[in-house]
């Protein structure tokens, strides 16, 4: 199996998974006043500072959640609402998320007024749109790290320093569900108020996320109950799936060489009628390619078949039978977006020659039935 | 080790821990197009049939959110807001879980009209009273199952029929957390429109819980995204929680004889000046105990000390400094809530002696140096 979709979801670590079988033994409410609740809490005390470490954060600035998408939800919500009599309107972008978009459309129907943000062919929001869009009653923007379907970086660490003269009371929000662990980012140092990561991206479990939030920075709390995590997210805290949490961000290793570039140089040398999707500006964890004339679909199972799992777009929206709106935004064609396979890494090495070799057999047998 | 804060949370049983286990090495995600994905749909699916099974429902009607706090919350906020055309009017009790409670308050504060309603001292909601509360502008009512504090059972299968008369479009909600696997609740039976469950109560994992959604019932989901269990609730799936919960249920065994009543007898008679907290009426889980004149926190840790394993009150409150609201609206002296200690059970038998011999021991001592 040669498994090039994780930016779909990633198999947890060996790490990861001892540590949470630890966990269903240190089985403590992490609440209970005595021994077995205080060491549950030691678990999430230890993941918290993990990710505070990787983020060059402090811990008392780590919630966790179930995942990106409550992330996500949470610091939207919570901060435009939170915000809203100081104004109501806010920004994003077209290629976000649907985790993103969809708290944004929901604002939009309850009256705020929304920017967003187009981008260029590469998936880029320009910096110059984005200043003009900045007004004195912005009170939160939300512009994601790396594209979840072309792995494209945004100039996110520049966007405070643009929105402190502009909108000086906004929120800067980013989504750094496919970023976490994989480039470098210290919101702190760019000024990032608040930072949504997931867990089952780097090879943690599915369940669990992480929001940074900055100091002074007030939102209001969307899952509410018996105070948990300082009143900001109620809820017994999913222990289990924390103690992976933590030992999938020590133990992460990030990709050391470009398998992106090797694998889209060979691609580009031996099959004919492809397109490279996104930005060179990459993660380096996501490649899409889009192979003309052929449906995205079909290839993925013939990929399956061979063994090599990949996805069309993102597997969040993938069984909904829409065109990308990322690719769309980008100006893609139908047929470009009709063929488009995205293919992600980890740092497990593959053998990049098989897999050219496969997806070239298999795009030609595709293309002439299609004839 | 006599472990007693069941119903604080539960030793993830075997067949729990070797399910995740499992899941871990199908990693899929869920909404992939391709095998793996899909090997991960059927353990939700799978789960989904076991839920539906244990509650006699349709497994269509079964969603999984990340716990019993984040169901409350969606039953709550979700119910009143999708109907809040048709009237303001909420009701709940004032003996709810803080997850129920905290969602009333937020809801008072944006203009709902709430109705707590009193209980008896025996923690028992009047149903005359009830009747009286309806509304016809009434959309929402929260009544829990079963107390976390105390194991009341409220008359939640007479509620539906009550509302029939008076607010026929209100939803009943019913937080279940208590009760799921331990008592018997048919939602369909008693026309409960919502019910929540949470795993970590049952022997599963924390970080899953469980809502039940009648057919017809449209409520507004509290987190949005990828659209997946059919747009109720986006965000990837918990699998291995989920797994968990599945295996959990299916081999979940209920308490065979009365642990509550032997253990209430044996205390009543050999240590003097108890009171005991509840209704009759009780789960068969929790027992709630006064020891007058002690703190109940002195006793947990001399308790402790012993491998007995109790709590004070509910663990979602306990690391607030405040006296039980349950015991509170039941017309507990403060002397009686100072010193009330929560014992709750699970299937596993332990030695009643035993434990009856060094609480009387622990208590005698405390009482001996409070003099």
């Amino acid at each position: 199996m040669i498994y090039l979709d994780n930016a779909s979801t990633t198999k947890p670590s060996e790490a990861a998974v001892k540590a949470a079988i630890n966990a269903c033994e240190n089985f403590g409410n992490p609440s209970s006043l005595h021994r077995l609740g205080i060491n549950a809490e030691k678990i999430i005390n230890g993941t918290k500072e993990s990710v505070a470490r990787k983020l060059s954060v402090d811990k008392k600035n780590i919630y966790f959640t179930s995942g990106g998408t409550e992330s996500n939800n949470t610091a939207i919500f919570g901060g435009a609402f939170a915000n809203k009599k100081r104004g109501k309107h806010i920004i994003t972008t077209k290629i976000e998320h649907p985790s993103v978009l969809e708290p944004f459309c929901i604002l939009e129907q309850e009256g705020f007024d929304v920017t967003y943000l187009d981008c260029d062919s590469d998936g880029i929001i320009s910096l110059d749109r984005f200043e003009n869009a900045l007004r004195p009653d912005t009170v939160l923007v939300s512009v994601m790290m790396v594209n979840n379907e072309t792995g494209s970086v945004q100039p996110f660490n520049k966007l405070k320093t643009i929105m402190k003269e502009k909108s000086p009371l906004a929120y800067l929000h980013c989504d750094g569900v496919q970023a976490f662990c994989k480039i470098d980012c210290n919101p702190k140092k760019c000024g990032i108020d608040m930072l949504s990561a997931s867990g089952h991206k780097i090879h943690a479990l599915k369940g669990t996320g992480i929001l940074y939030i900055a100091d002074g920075v007030n939102i209001r709390p969307m899952i509410n109950g018996g105070g948990q995590q300082k009143n900001m997210r109620s809820g017994t805290e999913n222990v289990v799936g924390i103690a992976a949490l933590g030992a999938a961000v020590d133990g992460y290793q990030r990709i050391n060489y470009s398998k992106r570039s090797e694998l889209k140089n060979k691609i580009l040398s031996n099959i004919d009628r492809v397109k490279i999707n996104g930005s060179d500006n990459n993660s380096g964890y996501v490649l899409n390619v889009s192979f003309l004339g052929i449906k995205a679909e079909i290839l993925l199972h013939a990929l399956e078949a061979k063994g090599i799992f990949v996805s069309t777009g993102s597997a969040c929206s993938s069984n909904k039978p829409m065109p990308s709106h990322v690719l769309t935004a980008m100006g893609c064609t139908r047929e470009e977006i009709g063929g488009a396979v995205r293919f992600s890494f980890t740092s497990e090495d593959f053998d990049i020659d098989e897999v050219v070799s496969v997806l070239k057999k298999e795009v030609e047998n595709i293309r002439k039935y299609v004839r």
